[in-house]
């Protein structure tokens, strides 16, 4: 049984929430085709950037099956894959940066449970160094309830 | 057009590089039919868990595109993914626990670059407090270099 | 020998910078001795407490020899115990608790480095929960440049 | 009424706790006095360090009434300035640096009340890299009881 058969048959013993997984997977594919610097995850939380101003940098993430914990809040790990993104992705865009940033620390604080509809990240840069860029990020749902509050290290490429 | 049909057309018109992706998407779906309590997430990230003693648990993580961050190394926040599951897991299993736990914050250091074939993360409990679990975590490649360690704090369910 | 006479002689070979620590000590003694809830590191430090609102509360500390590290600035450990003692007290004050709280985890990010002749320090309540308190806190000179930003939890004692 | 007549006049008059803060302070101003390059926190405290190997060092301080908190245990921000003392010392000294390390950032977690003899930093480096040094550090009592552990990035100042 090839690839094909084997999703043809998926698809049609599926029920509703793998439906929806389906769908998911297969925009998220799509999006990746369009986008090659769209990274697999990133397009699986279906991710979308909004730059603020020359320090501040928003990720929006629906909600979707895709991020469900065992208790049915947002698993801690993918609030923390948003905030290292939006705030990795800010320093690396910081002015005086060409070559990108990696993380060298970050610390999420879990504030109230991951629900909602959308979940708003807004990284903000604290200190833009030779070679750190300090930063916050906060992320928030549509209700403006903080769910995460973070702080991290990043370190320039460009000065290696 | 129908799922089915829009499946069928990606996959052929897919590369090499999508084919994983495909194959992997469909290997995570009928892991979570097989697995109910399985996470998307754990299922997309292949992780698997191997009880060490009463306060240290293992778990790989193979490494595959879904991994990948925009410069060829493991995403951070997929790190942190892996380091909050297997953290919060053991600190869940506690001896005297009996309703799982929350993870109120976590700190991760990203030591080495995230190469390798594989990722173990062994969590192991620092404190098992009253309602407090105090968590180490480290994550290795398979030739034991650290990528990532970390400290976290979780607070007991069973204690609300 | 006795301490008097032992005292009296250290004061009358003393240097000017060791006159400084010398009616350092003297005021900081007088102090705890008008104020016995006064800790001995608190009044070493001179600290002063302002309450801004119920959420919030900023101490001062004047610079002193007493704050030098090695290379000149402020050690970073006194800037922790600035943030500590202001944050954990801002969490013994919060609505509704009565029995003080003692810090659980606390992260400090040290952002431009200690100069100037007092630091103030803003500690803010993020969330008062049942039985944790989750804090922020930020130290600035005079002229309001950040030295460094933290982020703490803090445990109730009047739930345990 | 000089100096000498107060100290005189707070000696006369001191009960047993401010003696034994009398004589802590002389014997500080003391050690100060004999080694110009320890600081004042660090003679306060009373800090011993013992080399451990190339990347260990381990710093003990005695228990004493300059430590307490207002609820009778070791001050966290004490605590904290013991590590960031230990961590930033081995910091400075790992093979190839030159000219000491500032802290970047330190996260301490706190474990058990801080009660004990004295207590004991091992600070350890955990990754030794071009300009960050990454460190961790625990500290126990005389029991073996752990009081804190903590976390924490140096940057070498060899590299400015």
């Amino acid at each position: 049984m090839d690839t094909k058969e084997e999703w043809n048959h998926f698809i049609e013993t599926s029920d509703t929430e793998e439906q929806e997984a389906i769908k998911l997977f297969l925009t998220s594919l799509k999006a990746k085709r369009e986008n090659k610097n769209l990274t697999h995850i990133a397009s699986l939380l279906q991710i979308k950037t909004k730059r603020i101003d020359d320090y501040t940098l928003e990720m929006e993430m629906p909600n979707s099956p895709l991020l469900d914990n065992s208790i049915g809040i947002v698993h801690g790990g993918l609030t923390a894959t948003l905030l290292d993104t939006a705030m990795g992705t800010m320093a690396s865009l910081v002015p005086g940066n060409k070559r990108g940033a990696v993380t060298v620390e970050l610390k999420v604080d879990f504030i109230n449970p991951g629900v909602g509809e959308k979940f708003i990240c807004r990284a903000h840069v604290i200190h833009n160094g030779r070679q750190l860029v300090r930063m916050e990020g906060k992320v928030s749902n549509e209700n403006g309830i903080v769910i995460a509050s973070a702080s991290g290290t990043f370190f320039k490429l460009s000065s290696e």
